[in-house]
This record gives structure tokens, sequence and C-alpha cells, in this order.
């Protein structure tokens, strides 16, 4: 299993904010252009996983990294707690309709992953049927890929005492307060807990389709890692305007 | 009726393109501070209506006027053909999922319009059952209106001859050609039947939730004009983050 207390949570050595910024402002370009061909070619359907703790900047990251986008090849869902219709069917069922087409880019702000960290936090099935669930979503994924979807799965690590910065910010900020819930003191709570499953999910989950350990204590170092990896991903498509 | 050939396709005297692209610059920023805090007070639903003629640059205002927005709170519906399971309903069924909800901005790239301009055009329909559509549209829009809507109606104004220039830059330009479909000759051949169902519906869906003829032969100009509209309309809201 994958300890996530001994994987820096902060930018490596030699990563300055200033340069960095500066190189977002550039992919941010890039990614414009790419996604551009990526629509016309209509070929590719990519899928963003984001997933980590509360405050992890999740939403966030989305704004940061996805604010130079052409909204019309861009779709986001945020997977919130189940509604009673969803729990009537299986834990899949609200995620199909959200995958994306060819050509299309769909963000999942939180995802399936959730019906694995939720039971596992609040003990509510029994550990088989969770420890079927990480064969079932290695399963789905494969799927996917091999029907050509690109999955790119990050999660956004951060350390307990960033977090505990983030609630008091959004208890005090008046432009983050509306982002604050006592939830988010009960997960604080459960930090260790949290870490465990995530350091199971993100062993057993890949490396077929990896999980990027995205060093997120730092939002202009958290930004840039996600935003160089899409576009890396999207150059390696050698995408082509259709004749 | 409004004669829209009477109406300038071009941008107005005194417009200079490098003074526009430059507050083009500074609305996105207002635009992506604004939808910040609209998405954070989750008060407003917003609902942008693009129609226009082929080429008028549906798809390019949303890139250009768009590509600035967070894209967790801003999803596009692009309006196609009817299917055949949209075509066994009323034809606001395929509408209804779309509509924002609170906080959201809902970019209809066409619309319901087209329930009027097909048929006209086509002759699919009894002209009685046309007529009564554009009722049906204003009851529908105003009930949106009554339940807190805000709704902002751009038509596309190009000029028949910057519809043919456009159409022969999607024949020869690689990067264009994708978007080059043979229906493009057949509605330029609609042209003036077009303008007239045009000018009846700007005329018969205004003035409660008005239309904006948008001088659209230069993108420049457009792009401009519907973004300085959007950003207008929300500081008109006098938004606000939650406590």
């Amino acid at each position: 299993m994958i300890a996530l207390e001994k994987i820096d949570a902060i930018a490596p050595k030699g990563a300055g904010k200033k340069a960095m910024k500066a190189e977002l402002t550039a992919l941010h370009k890039r990614l414009f252009a790419l996604q551009n061909v990526l629509y016309a070619e209509g070929k590719h359907p990519i899928l963003i996983i984001l997933q980590g703790m509360d405050t992890s900047g999740k939403d966030g990251t989305i704004k940061h990294v996805f604010s130079c986008i052409n909204p019309m090849g861009c779709n986001v869902k945020s997977f919130k707690v189940p509604t009673e219709e969803e729990r009537k069917h299986d834990f899949l069922w609200r995620i199909y309709p959200h995958l994306p087409a060819k050509g299309m880019i769909q963000i999942f702000n939180r995802s399936h992953y959730e019906d694995i960290l939720a039971p596992y936090i609040q003990g509510t099935l029994p550990e088989k049927m969770i420890e079927e669930r990480y064969d079932f979503i290695n399963c789905f994924e494969k799927q996917l890929l091999s029907s050509g979807t690109i999955i790119l799965k990050f999660f956004l690590h951060i350390s307990k005492k960033e977090q505990s910065k983030r609630i008091e910010a959004r208890k005090r900020n008046p432009h983050k307060k509306w982002k604050y819930n006592k939830a988010d003191d009960k997960a604080a709570e459960n930090w260790e807990a949290y870490q465990t499953v995530y350091g199971k999910i993100i062993e057993r989950c890949s490396p077929e389709i990896p999980w990027h350990i995205v060093p997120a204590d730092q939002k202009w170092h958290r930004n840039y890692y996600v935003a160089n990896c899409i576009v890396k991903k999207l150059e390696e498509l050698k995408l082509k305007y259709p004749s």
C-alpha cells in the first residue's frame, strides 16, 4: 500500500513560483490550441478525474487550469452525495451518462472513487463489497480505455497542516466562506482513515491507468503540474484537423 | 417585421479593431471574476441563446467570448437536427433538460428557435402551427423569466457577402475544412427566406426578452459586443458572495 505521508505535498526543490506561473500561461495557450484540434478531429474522448481530500483544490484546479478552454468542448461533472434515485442503482449507473464523447474533454470533480471512499470511512458497506469495487472500477476503466477513451487521474496531495490552514481560511475569508461546510471539520477528523484508503486506491487502481500524485500544498505548483500532464498527453495524440 | 437587410452587419463608425480587442481582454477578466461570484452566490440562472445564419460565428463567439470562464460554472448545449426520439415529443421537450441551474451559465448554440426556422424553410409544418410556436416560445421564455432566469438572446447578423466569403474559407482553409458541410451551400441559397423568418422572430419574440442584433461581419466587433452585453447584465445583478 502506498504510504502517502511519505510522499511530499510540496513542490520539488528548484520549482519556482514565478517561473511556474509564467509557464502556466504558456500551457494555457497550448491547451487552448490543442483542444481546438481535438474537437475538430472528434476522435478521442478525454476523461480527467480529480480526487483529493477536502480543500485539496479540486475546484481551484478546474478554475485555474481550464479557464482557458473553449467551453463547447469541455464539460464538468461534480459528483455529490448520491441521490435517493442514484442509490437505487449500481454505483456506476450515475457515472455513465457523463462519459465523454469523442473530441470532448470531460472533467470529473470527484468520481466513482467516492464509492470506495465513502463506504470505507462511514462503514456503510461490508469490507468484501468494498474490496470488489476496486476490481469493478479497474474493469470499468479498462473498458473505457479499450474503447479509445484517454483517462487522466489526479490525486491532489496536500498535507494535514495545509488542510487545517485552508479550513481556517474558509471560515474567515468572506470570498471563501460559501465553501465552508461543517463536513470539512468532520473530514479533517478522519484524516488518517482517508489517507489509508487513498493509498490503497492509488496502489490498486494503477498502473495501467496510473494515478498522478500531485504535490498540491502550493496552488501554483498544482496548477502547473496538472496542466503540464494534460498538454503532454494531448501532444502525444498527434492531433490533426480532418480533411 | 424587422428588415434585417436595412440593419448594418458591420461595426459602427469609430469602433476600432485594436481598441476592441484590448477591451475584450479586459472584459474576459471581469467576466471571470463575475462568474466566480455568480457561482458562489448560486442565485441566478443565466441562459445565453445564440442564433444566426450558417457561418455567422456562433461557435466562434463561444470560443472567443467564453474561453476565459471556469468550465465548472458554464455549460454549452449545441442543438442539432432533432433525433428520432426528440421528434416524438413536443418541440420544447428536448430543451428542458438543458436549462441552467441557479449560479450556472448555460449557452444554447442554436435553440428552440430552430423549431420555427427549420419548418418555415423546409415547409414541413402548416403555417398555423408555425404561428403558434411564436406564442409558445414567448410563453416559455416568460415562465423562465418569472422563475428568475436571466435570458440573453443574440442574433449574429452577417451580410450575404460575408457569408459567401466564409463558406469559401471553410472549403479552402485546412483548419476550417472540418466545419464545411454541403448544407452550408443549401442554407446560402435560402438566404432571403432565412432573413425573412429571422426578422419575424426578432420582432415577435421581443421586447420583453429582447433580441440583441449583433453586427457580426467583423469577428472582433461581434466578440466585444456579446462579451460587453453579458458583463453589463451580470454587473446589474449586484452579485455578492454569500456569508
